[in-house]
């Protein structure tokens, strides 16, 4: 299984438009010891022709422009992406999907809380159906299993399963009842074996999430925060990670202390939020993340399972 | 008044992500005589502090971080963009938005059909209302002025004024009713007196837009589509430029045609197709532009009128 990380960052990216924080300020200015960051993206394909998205980000135009692989290839309007697989609602992971307007047919594959509040209460996605081939939506569910293969059934298929981590809906969608599949994680099995697992958001490591974490080949996880409260020290105010629905990496319960013995041959934090102290490859948490065998999950990363 | 041009090409950008026409093909093999261009955004100051952007491409994130000018100056969060000024309900035109939505407050002016659309009918612009002091919601009517200041209202005013141009509302709202201001063109006075016009979607071109058109300094006017056959000769079907609100450029009835004796001292297509001809500047398009005295707006340019 190729897998292709078109972008690293929480929603917003790194630098974030309206924010000089340390990180923000430092990497405009070129004196960042580390990486700008576009939103989280990830790509999989079994056979390295038909390629699958793994949430659509608000950056998907230049990510996709940015990477050769996913550049129409027959005729005069085509595209290799044959599909898309939502973890949740949230906007940094679905906007992206109105990018992919221009009547291309592929399939979506999401839980069905998270099309009702893109089809029905947002008329912007009619765009993705104004022609009978156009978006396919399928609903998935958590615990169940489900296959992505290209429209033409070559190239084998990669196998699917959707795990749920989080009953936080989106503040914009706050009105969802059945919060079972609000966030999901996905496992990526292809037809070699080989295993990814795709936890950009995780509100709690539970006993069930490590055993699954330990028959990865690689996992790409929940990277937002280093701390609980790194929001409201930067700004006075706001919410903590836990509120956010996103386990810190660092500190006491966090992450990096959680999956110490994990025993996952790669292991990479993606999602990764603007303010994180981690970016800045010169800082002592940069350090502790590497030390432990962590990566941070850089854009335009490629990689072979 | 200071006018930067960060996006120019029309919506899916060029090159369009599964688009291989002539054009895109040859761009992105770098053997393209002219420039790739990211979605049409326009950003004007009276003063070089206090920013108002025309329209919220889908680019607007990294529109926002290639423009030094756009970046914030104050305290941990801030931005020197005031206020956004809506034209119409197209994605192309609005979705930006949605990338400014960390908590910041500016305000949007926009037609009250274009507002009820976008936050009736779309559940995911309740995020830019999370809280009270985010983004204030200004109607605008055709043919009346309002003014665009910065919040501390130094810096002085610009004027500006809506003037209907097309009935026609996005295909994803094709409910609406009452269509006089389904899509806008704007002018734009600074307090110098100079003036501009932005008019990326222009559907006939009126004795009244002539007549407005000549008092202006500058003119950003709609350069869709080079013919009205475009799409539908490129991919076998689809619909004509006109049927799409777009006179094209070329052609007998084209805008080159029927603005040959405008005496407006800078005059510049912008909201320029990935298909259109005139993109490529070894092509007759491109000459035929440039000896009407017509520039194409190029992303990154940077006057002041």
């Amino acid at each position: 299984m190729q897998v292709k990380i078109l972008g690293s960052a929480a929603g917003g990216a790194f630098p974030q438009w309206n924010c000089s924080c340390p990180n923000c300020h430092a990497v405009r200015g070129g004196q960042f010891q580390g990486k700008a960051r576009s939103q989280s993206q990830v790509a999989v394909s079994n056979d390295g022709e038909s390629w699958f998205l793994l949430g659509a980000s608000p950056d998907l135009r230049s990510q996709i422009e940015g990477s050769p692989e996913l550049h129409p290839r027959l005729g005069t309007r085509s595209s290799p992406i044959s599909g898309v697989v939502l973890a949740s609602a949230d906007l940094d992971h679905v906007l992206g999907l109105l990018l992919l307007r221009e009547l291309q047919p592929f399939r979506v594959h999401a839980a069905e809380s998270v099309i009702n509040i893109l089809r029905n209460d947002n008329s912007m996605f009619r765009m993705l159906n104004r022609v009978p081939d156009q978006v396919d939506w399928r609903t998935i569910q958590a615990g169940q299993s489900f296959t992505l293969d290209s429209p033409t059934g070559d190239g084998g298929a990669i196998g699917c399963r959707a795990i749920a981590v989080s009953s936080c809906y989106p503040a914009y969608a706050s009105q969802v009842q059945g919060a079972q599949e609000a966030v999901l994680g996905l496992i990526l099995t292809a037809s070699s074996g080989a295993s990814l697992g795709f936890f950009p958001q995780v509100a709690e490591v539970t006993s069930e999430l490590k055993s699954i974490f330990a028959t990865l080949d690689c996992l790409l996880l929940d990277g937002t925060f280093w701390s609980d409260d790194e929001l409201i020290r930067l700004q006075g105010s706001g919410q903590h990670a836990v509120e956010m629905g996103h386990v810190p990496v660092g500190g006491e319960g966090g992450t990096l202390q959680q999956l110490a013995g994990l025993s996952t041959p790669r292991k990479m934090y993606i999602h990764i939020n603007n303010t994180n102290p981690m970016l800045n490859e010169a800082s002592a948490e940069y350090r502790a993340v590497r030390d432990a065998g962590w990566e941070l999950a850089e854009d335009g990363c490629h990689f072979t399972l």
